[in-house]
Protein backbone atom coordinates (compact mmCIF):
# COMPACT_ATOMS: atom_id res chain seq x y z
CA UNK A 1 0.00 0.00 0.00
CA UNK A 2 1.48 3.26 -0.90
CA UNK A 3 -0.63 5.36 0.76
CA UNK A 4 -1.41 5.31 4.37
CA UNK A 5 -4.97 6.44 4.63
CA UNK A 6 -5.87 9.61 6.46
CA UNK A 7 -7.43 9.30 9.38
CA UNK A 8 -6.23 12.48 11.18
CA UNK A 9 -9.80 13.98 12.30
CA UNK A 10 -9.65 17.73 11.23
CA UNK A 11 -12.98 18.31 11.78
CA UNK A 12 -15.28 18.29 15.06
CA UNK A 13 -12.78 16.30 16.81
CA UNK A 14 -15.36 16.51 19.66
CA UNK A 15 -16.97 13.51 18.03
CA UNK A 16 -13.76 11.77 17.58
CA UNK A 17 -13.37 8.73 20.19
CA UNK A 18 -10.74 7.06 18.81
CA UNK A 19 -10.22 4.15 21.43
CA UNK A 20 -10.88 0.70 20.83
CA UNK A 21 -13.60 0.34 23.20
CA UNK A 22 -15.43 3.18 21.57
CA UNK A 23 -15.19 1.14 18.02
CA UNK A 24 -16.49 -1.86 19.96
CA UNK A 25 -19.55 -0.08 20.87
CA UNK A 26 -20.58 0.20 17.73
CA UNK A 27 -19.43 -2.88 15.85
CA UNK A 28 -20.98 -4.94 18.27
CA UNK A 29 -24.54 -2.95 18.10
CA UNK A 30 -24.62 -3.87 14.33
CA UNK A 31 -25.88 -6.46 11.90
CA UNK A 32 -24.65 -4.87 8.78
CA UNK A 33 -21.91 -2.66 7.36
CA UNK A 34 -20.76 -0.94 4.30
CA UNK A 35 -17.52 -2.06 2.59
CA UNK A 36 -15.72 0.01 0.17
CA UNK A 37 -13.27 -1.31 -2.25
CA UNK A 38 -11.44 0.26 -5.40
CA UNK A 39 -11.17 -1.23 -8.36
CA UNK A 40 -9.61 1.01 -11.15
CA UNK A 41 -10.37 4.00 -9.64
CA UNK A 42 -14.30 2.63 -9.61
CA UNK A 43 -15.22 2.87 -5.84
CA UNK A 44 -17.73 0.23 -5.13
CA UNK A 45 -19.32 0.36 -1.75
CA UNK A 46 -21.37 -2.90 -0.43
CA UNK A 47 -23.74 -3.88 2.13
CA UNK A 48 -22.46 -6.90 4.23
CA UNK A 49 -23.36 -8.87 7.50
CA UNK A 50 -20.17 -8.01 9.72
CA UNK A 51 -19.58 -9.18 13.83
CA UNK A 52 -16.76 -8.50 15.91
CA UNK A 53 -14.54 -11.53 16.68
CA UNK A 54 -11.78 -9.67 19.08
CA UNK A 55 -9.14 -7.17 17.18
CA UNK A 56 -10.76 -8.11 13.92
CA UNK A 57 -14.16 -7.50 11.53
CA UNK A 58 -15.63 -10.43 10.52
CA UNK A 59 -17.58 -10.04 7.04
CA UNK A 60 -20.01 -12.23 5.23
CA UNK A 61 -20.72 -12.05 1.43
CA UNK A 62 -21.36 -14.76 -1.34
CA UNK A 63 -18.14 -16.36 -2.18
CA UNK A 64 -20.15 -16.14 -5.81
CA UNK A 65 -19.66 -12.36 -5.75
CA UNK A 66 -16.73 -10.90 -7.77
CA UNK A 67 -16.57 -7.40 -5.70
CA UNK A 68 -16.62 -9.94 -2.11
CA UNK A 69 -13.40 -11.89 -4.09
CA UNK A 70 -11.97 -8.53 -4.30
CA UNK A 71 -12.30 -7.80 -0.81
CA UNK A 72 -10.48 -10.04 0.32
CA UNK A 73 -8.06 -9.72 -2.36
CA UNK A 74 -5.80 -7.75 -0.63
CA UNK A 75 -6.78 -3.81 -1.99
CA UNK A 76 -7.22 -0.84 0.59
CA UNK A 77 -10.54 -1.51 2.00
CA UNK A 78 -12.70 0.90 4.46
CA UNK A 79 -15.52 -0.72 6.04
CA UNK A 80 -18.04 2.15 7.67
CA UNK A 81 -20.62 1.26 10.27
CA UNK A 82 -23.42 3.72 11.09
CA UNK A 83 -26.33 3.80 13.60
CA UNK A 84 -28.94 6.39 13.03
CA UNK A 85 -29.91 7.29 16.66
CA UNK A 86 -32.10 10.70 15.72
CA UNK A 87 -33.21 13.52 14.24
CA UNK A 88 -31.86 16.71 15.60
CA UNK A 89 -34.09 19.91 15.45
CA UNK A 90 -32.42 23.04 16.17
CA UNK A 91 -34.10 26.33 15.85
CA UNK A 92 -32.34 26.69 12.18
CA UNK A 93 -31.44 24.65 9.37
CA UNK A 94 -28.05 25.17 9.72
CA UNK A 95 -27.99 23.86 12.97
CA UNK A 96 -30.25 20.95 12.61
CA UNK A 97 -27.72 17.86 12.40
CA UNK A 98 -28.00 13.75 13.33
CA UNK A 99 -27.16 12.12 16.38
CA UNK A 100 -25.60 8.72 15.27
CA UNK A 101 -22.57 6.65 15.66
CA UNK A 102 -20.26 5.69 13.24
CA UNK A 103 -16.97 3.93 12.71
CA UNK A 104 -14.70 3.80 9.67
CA UNK A 105 -11.93 1.10 9.83
CA UNK A 106 -9.12 0.85 7.78
CA UNK A 107 -6.71 -1.83 6.22
CA UNK A 108 -6.75 -5.12 3.86
CA UNK A 109 -9.27 -7.94 4.55
CA UNK A 110 -8.55 -11.29 4.18
CA UNK A 111 -10.65 -14.02 2.97
CA UNK A 112 -10.99 -17.17 5.54
CA UNK A 113 -10.28 -20.13 3.70
CA UNK A 114 -9.43 -22.68 6.35
CA UNK A 115 -12.50 -24.74 6.93
CA UNK A 116 -12.24 -24.82 10.62
CA UNK A 117 -11.72 -20.77 11.14
CA UNK A 118 -14.23 -20.56 8.82
CA UNK A 119 -16.60 -22.75 11.16
CA UNK A 120 -15.68 -20.44 14.10
CA UNK A 121 -16.01 -17.29 12.26
CA UNK A 122 -19.87 -17.82 10.67
CA UNK A 123 -20.26 -19.22 14.27
CA UNK A 124 -19.50 -15.40 15.92
CA UNK A 125 -21.34 -14.03 13.33
CA UNK A 126 -24.32 -16.12 14.17
CA UNK A 127 -24.50 -15.54 18.03
CA UNK A 128 -23.88 -11.79 17.34
CA UNK A 129 -27.10 -11.71 14.60
CA UNK A 130 -29.31 -14.16 16.58
CA UNK A 131 -27.61 -15.25 20.62
CA UNK A 132 -28.80 -18.83 20.85
CA UNK A 133 -29.53 -20.11 17.56
CA UNK A 134 -26.21 -21.91 16.85
CA UNK A 135 -27.68 -24.51 19.29
CA UNK A 136 -30.79 -25.01 17.25
CA UNK A 137 -29.65 -25.08 13.57
CA UNK A 138 -27.57 -27.77 12.08
CA UNK A 139 -23.77 -26.58 11.26
CA UNK A 140 -22.28 -26.08 8.07
CA UNK A 141 -21.13 -29.14 5.53
CA UNK A 142 -18.27 -28.82 3.91
CA UNK A 143 -19.78 -27.78 0.66
CA UNK A 144 -22.06 -25.16 2.62
CA UNK A 145 -18.74 -23.56 3.81
CA UNK A 146 -16.88 -23.81 0.29
CA UNK A 147 -19.66 -21.86 -0.76
CA UNK A 148 -19.61 -19.06 1.80
CA UNK A 149 -17.09 -16.45 1.80
CA UNK A 150 -15.72 -14.87 5.34
CA UNK A 151 -13.82 -11.87 5.45
CA UNK A 152 -11.48 -10.69 8.32
CA UNK A 153 -10.20 -7.09 8.45
CA UNK A 154 -8.12 -5.96 11.68
CA UNK A 155 -9.49 -3.35 13.57
CA UNK A 156 -6.24 -1.27 13.98
CA UNK A 157 -6.93 2.10 11.55
CA UNK A 158 -9.92 3.62 12.46
CA UNK A 159 -11.76 6.15 13.44
CA UNK A 160 -15.24 6.40 15.74
CA UNK A 161 -17.29 9.49 15.56
CA UNK A 162 -20.57 10.00 17.58
CA UNK A 163 -22.86 12.79 18.19
CA UNK A 164 -24.98 12.66 21.29
CA UNK A 165 -27.32 15.17 22.74
CA UNK A 166 -29.53 18.50 22.15
CA UNK A 167 -29.47 19.99 18.97
CA UNK A 168 -26.83 23.72 19.73
CA UNK A 169 -28.44 26.86 18.71
CA UNK A 170 -27.04 30.33 17.94
CA UNK A 171 -28.05 32.30 21.05
CA UNK A 172 -29.94 34.25 18.95
CA UNK A 173 -32.20 31.45 17.55
CA UNK A 174 -33.32 30.52 21.31
CA UNK A 175 -36.49 32.65 21.84
CA UNK A 176 -37.93 31.66 18.67
CA UNK A 177 -41.17 29.98 18.80
CA UNK A 178 -40.19 26.56 17.34
CA UNK A 179 -39.48 23.30 18.82
CA UNK A 180 -36.41 21.87 19.34
CA UNK A 181 -34.98 19.29 20.48
CA UNK A 182 -33.81 15.36 19.45
CA UNK A 183 -36.52 12.57 17.73
CA UNK A 184 -34.39 9.49 18.92
CA UNK A 185 -34.90 6.60 16.41
CA UNK A 186 -34.17 2.75 17.47
CA UNK A 187 -34.02 -0.11 15.18
CA UNK A 188 -36.75 -2.70 16.69
CA UNK A 189 -38.19 -6.38 15.79
CA UNK A 190 -41.28 -7.02 14.99
CA UNK A 191 -43.66 -9.87 15.27
CA UNK A 192 -41.87 -12.93 14.07
CA UNK A 193 -43.26 -14.61 10.90
CA UNK A 194 -42.94 -18.37 11.11
CA UNK A 195 -42.05 -19.71 7.67
CA UNK A 196 -44.65 -20.89 5.73
CA UNK A 197 -43.45 -24.43 5.64
CA UNK A 198 -42.64 -24.61 9.51
CA UNK A 199 -43.81 -27.94 10.95
CA UNK A 200 -46.85 -27.62 12.74
CA UNK A 201 -46.91 -26.74 17.06
CA UNK A 202 -43.37 -25.33 16.57
CA UNK A 203 -43.11 -22.51 18.92
CA UNK A 204 -41.25 -19.02 18.56
CA UNK A 205 -38.51 -20.06 21.22
CA UNK A 206 -38.16 -17.60 23.89
CA UNK A 207 -33.90 -16.58 22.53
CA UNK A 208 -35.14 -15.18 19.57
CA UNK A 209 -37.27 -12.88 21.84
CA UNK A 210 -33.80 -11.09 22.28
CA UNK A 211 -32.92 -10.35 18.55
CA UNK B 1 -13.48 8.33 -16.10
CA UNK B 2 -11.60 5.35 -18.44
CA UNK B 3 -13.63 2.58 -15.98
CA UNK B 4 -16.87 1.61 -16.51
CA UNK B 5 -17.85 0.70 -13.15
CA UNK B 6 -19.52 -2.99 -14.10
CA UNK B 7 -23.26 -2.67 -12.61
CA UNK B 8 -24.43 -6.15 -14.25
CA UNK B 9 -26.06 -8.57 -11.94
CA UNK B 10 -23.82 -11.15 -11.99
CA UNK B 11 -25.20 -13.14 -8.74
CA UNK B 12 -29.21 -13.48 -7.52
CA UNK B 13 -30.45 -11.62 -10.39
CA UNK B 14 -33.97 -12.32 -8.98
CA UNK B 15 -32.88 -10.03 -6.08
CA UNK B 16 -32.42 -7.13 -9.07
CA UNK B 17 -35.00 -4.56 -10.04
CA UNK B 18 -33.09 -2.33 -12.04
CA UNK B 19 -35.63 0.26 -12.66
CA UNK B 20 -36.11 3.96 -11.85
CA UNK B 21 -39.19 3.49 -9.10
CA UNK B 22 -37.44 0.66 -7.45
CA UNK B 23 -34.56 2.39 -7.15
CA UNK B 24 -36.35 5.69 -5.90
CA UNK B 25 -38.66 3.52 -3.63
CA UNK B 26 -35.52 2.27 -1.66
CA UNK B 27 -33.48 5.95 -2.18
CA UNK B 28 -36.94 7.72 -0.63
CA UNK B 29 -37.13 5.92 2.50
CA UNK B 30 -33.36 6.57 3.45
CA UNK B 31 -31.98 9.31 5.55
CA UNK B 32 -28.62 8.51 5.19
CA UNK B 33 -26.55 6.82 2.86
CA UNK B 34 -22.81 5.44 2.39
CA UNK B 35 -20.73 7.57 0.11
CA UNK B 36 -17.32 6.20 -1.26
CA UNK B 37 -14.73 7.62 -3.06
CA UNK B 38 -11.18 6.14 -3.58
CA UNK B 39 -8.62 8.54 -2.60
CA UNK B 40 -5.45 7.37 -4.86
CA UNK B 41 -6.87 3.38 -4.73
CA UNK B 42 -7.97 4.04 -0.77
CA UNK B 43 -11.28 3.90 -0.51
CA UNK B 44 -13.60 5.88 1.82
CA UNK B 45 -17.26 5.45 2.86
CA UNK B 46 -18.70 8.28 4.34
CA UNK B 47 -22.13 8.42 6.05
CA UNK B 48 -23.94 11.40 4.79
CA UNK B 49 -27.70 12.78 5.05
CA UNK B 50 -29.57 11.89 1.97
CA UNK B 51 -33.10 12.92 -0.25
CA UNK B 52 -33.71 12.93 -3.48
CA UNK B 53 -34.92 15.33 -5.69
CA UNK B 54 -36.21 14.10 -9.06
CA UNK B 55 -33.79 12.09 -10.92
CA UNK B 56 -30.74 12.92 -8.57
CA UNK B 57 -29.43 11.92 -5.36
CA UNK B 58 -28.76 15.10 -2.84
CA UNK B 59 -26.50 14.45 -0.15
CA UNK B 60 -24.86 16.80 2.42
CA UNK B 61 -22.27 17.59 4.57
CA UNK B 62 -19.90 19.37 5.74
CA UNK B 63 -18.23 22.32 3.62
CA UNK B 64 -14.89 21.80 5.87
CA UNK B 65 -14.85 18.31 5.47
CA UNK B 66 -11.54 16.96 3.01
CA UNK B 67 -13.54 13.78 2.08
CA UNK B 68 -16.61 15.85 1.11
CA UNK B 69 -15.12 18.52 -1.05
CA UNK B 70 -13.11 15.30 -2.98
CA UNK B 71 -16.73 13.57 -3.49
CA UNK B 72 -17.73 16.89 -5.20
CA UNK B 73 -14.44 16.96 -7.32
CA UNK B 74 -15.41 14.90 -10.31
CA UNK B 75 -14.13 11.22 -9.06
CA UNK B 76 -16.08 8.36 -9.63
CA UNK B 77 -18.09 8.07 -6.72
CA UNK B 78 -20.56 4.73 -5.73
CA UNK B 79 -23.57 5.59 -3.28
CA UNK B 80 -24.76 2.61 -1.39
CA UNK B 81 -28.50 3.02 0.70
CA UNK B 82 -29.20 -0.05 2.42
CA UNK B 83 -32.48 -1.01 4.83
CA UNK B 84 -32.35 -3.78 6.85
CA UNK B 85 -36.10 -5.19 6.78
CA UNK B 86 -34.91 -8.77 9.03
CA UNK B 87 -33.48 -11.44 9.90
CA UNK B 88 -34.33 -14.79 7.58
CA UNK B 89 -33.51 -17.71 10.38
CA UNK B 90 -33.44 -20.42 8.27
CA UNK B 91 -32.89 -24.57 9.21
CA UNK B 92 -29.26 -24.37 8.40
CA UNK B 93 -26.71 -21.44 8.91
CA UNK B 94 -26.58 -21.73 5.41
CA UNK B 95 -29.42 -20.55 4.49
CA UNK B 96 -30.04 -18.09 6.99
CA UNK B 97 -30.01 -14.47 4.97
CA UNK B 98 -31.48 -11.41 5.53
CA UNK B 99 -34.29 -8.92 3.81
CA UNK B 100 -33.14 -5.96 2.74
CA UNK B 101 -33.57 -3.03 0.18
CA UNK B 102 -30.22 -1.96 -1.33
CA UNK B 103 -29.47 0.44 -3.86
CA UNK B 104 -26.32 1.66 -5.44
CA UNK B 105 -25.85 4.77 -7.64
CA UNK B 106 -22.57 5.16 -9.42
CA UNK B 107 -21.52 7.86 -10.99
CA UNK B 108 -19.91 11.78 -10.35
CA UNK B 109 -21.15 13.97 -7.78
CA UNK B 110 -20.96 17.72 -8.44
CA UNK B 111 -20.99 20.43 -5.32
CA UNK B 112 -24.01 22.76 -5.55
CA UNK B 113 -22.43 26.14 -5.35
CA UNK B 114 -25.18 28.39 -6.61
CA UNK B 115 -27.31 30.13 -3.44
CA UNK B 116 -30.62 29.53 -4.85
CA UNK B 117 -29.94 26.11 -5.68
CA UNK B 118 -28.27 25.04 -2.25
CA UNK B 119 -31.67 26.50 -0.84
CA UNK B 120 -33.63 24.30 -2.58
CA UNK B 121 -31.68 21.45 -2.33
CA UNK B 122 -31.48 21.93 1.40
CA UNK B 123 -35.18 22.77 1.23
CA UNK B 124 -35.85 19.07 -0.22
CA UNK B 125 -33.60 17.40 2.09
CA UNK B 126 -35.35 18.96 5.52
CA UNK B 127 -38.70 18.20 3.62
CA UNK B 128 -37.53 14.35 3.35
CA UNK B 129 -36.20 14.34 6.67
CA UNK B 130 -38.98 16.52 8.32
CA UNK B 131 -41.36 17.04 6.65
CA UNK B 132 -43.38 20.05 7.87
CA UNK B 133 -40.38 21.68 9.07
CA UNK B 134 -39.31 24.15 6.82
CA UNK B 135 -42.65 25.87 7.62
CA UNK B 136 -41.43 26.43 11.01
CA UNK B 137 -37.64 27.26 10.97
CA UNK B 138 -35.76 30.17 9.75
CA UNK B 139 -33.92 29.19 6.69
CA UNK B 140 -29.94 29.15 6.12
CA UNK B 141 -28.23 32.99 5.65
CA UNK B 142 -25.36 33.63 2.70
CA UNK B 143 -22.94 32.54 5.34
CA UNK B 144 -24.21 29.25 6.71
CA UNK B 145 -25.45 28.53 3.24
CA UNK B 146 -21.54 28.87 2.66
CA UNK B 147 -20.76 26.85 5.21
CA UNK B 148 -22.74 23.93 3.75
CA UNK B 149 -21.85 21.39 1.15
CA UNK B 150 -24.62 19.82 -1.23
CA UNK B 151 -24.17 17.31 -3.78
CA UNK B 152 -25.88 16.19 -6.36
CA UNK B 153 -25.29 12.42 -8.16
CA UNK B 154 -27.44 11.51 -11.12
CA UNK B 155 -29.59 8.31 -10.27
CA UNK B 156 -28.54 7.02 -13.96
CA UNK B 157 -26.59 4.09 -13.40
CA UNK B 158 -27.49 2.14 -10.43
CA UNK B 159 -28.28 -1.54 -9.32
CA UNK B 160 -31.28 -2.65 -6.66
CA UNK B 161 -31.50 -5.49 -4.47
CA UNK B 162 -34.22 -6.65 -2.83
CA UNK B 163 -34.34 -9.73 -0.65
CA UNK B 164 -38.08 -10.64 0.53
CA UNK B 165 -39.81 -13.51 2.09
CA UNK B 166 -39.22 -16.57 3.68
CA UNK B 167 -35.97 -18.82 4.67
CA UNK B 168 -35.55 -21.67 1.72
CA UNK B 169 -34.98 -24.02 3.20
CA UNK B 170 -33.22 -27.46 1.74
CA UNK B 171 -36.31 -30.12 1.42
CA UNK B 172 -33.96 -32.04 3.12
CA UNK B 173 -34.14 -29.51 6.69
CA UNK B 174 -37.99 -28.54 6.21
CA UNK B 175 -38.58 -31.49 9.00
CA UNK B 176 -35.81 -30.30 11.68
CA UNK B 177 -37.28 -29.27 14.93
CA UNK B 178 -36.90 -25.61 14.81
CA UNK B 179 -38.31 -22.59 14.48
CA UNK B 180 -37.96 -21.08 10.84
CA UNK B 181 -39.03 -17.81 9.61
CA UNK B 182 -38.55 -14.04 9.74
CA UNK B 183 -37.94 -11.62 12.23
CA UNK B 184 -38.12 -8.07 10.93
CA UNK B 185 -36.69 -4.78 11.65
CA UNK B 186 -38.15 -1.47 11.69
CA UNK B 187 -36.68 2.30 12.36
CA UNK B 188 -39.16 3.32 14.66
CA UNK B 189 -38.92 6.64 16.45
CA UNK B 190 -39.22 7.54 20.33
CA UNK B 191 -40.42 10.11 22.62
CA UNK B 192 -39.34 13.43 21.56
CA UNK B 193 -36.68 15.01 24.05
CA UNK B 194 -37.27 18.54 23.90
CA UNK B 195 -33.76 20.85 24.10
CA UNK B 196 -33.47 21.74 27.60
CA UNK B 197 -32.84 25.60 26.55
CA UNK B 198 -36.58 25.33 25.06
CA UNK B 199 -39.12 28.08 25.85
CA UNK B 200 -41.49 27.16 28.48
CA UNK B 201 -44.51 26.41 26.95
CA UNK B 202 -43.82 25.30 23.76
CA UNK B 203 -45.49 21.79 22.37
CA UNK B 204 -44.32 19.63 20.48
CA UNK B 205 -46.14 19.81 17.08
CA UNK B 206 -48.47 17.34 15.43
CA UNK B 207 -46.71 17.56 11.67
CA UNK B 208 -42.79 16.10 13.56
CA UNK B 209 -44.94 12.99 14.86
CA UNK B 210 -45.14 11.36 11.08
CA UNK B 211 -40.92 11.59 11.52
Amino acid sequence: MNSRPDTRLRRLPERGLNDFASACAVIDAARICHAGIAVDGQPYVLPMACARDGRRLLMHGSIASRLVKQLGGGLPVCVTITHLDGLVLARSAFNSSMNYRSVMVFGTAVAITDAREKTLGLDILTDQLAPGRRAEIRASNRKELAATSLLALPIETFTVKVRTGPPEDLQSDLEADVWAGVIPFTQVSGTPVPAPDLVEGIEFPEYLARV
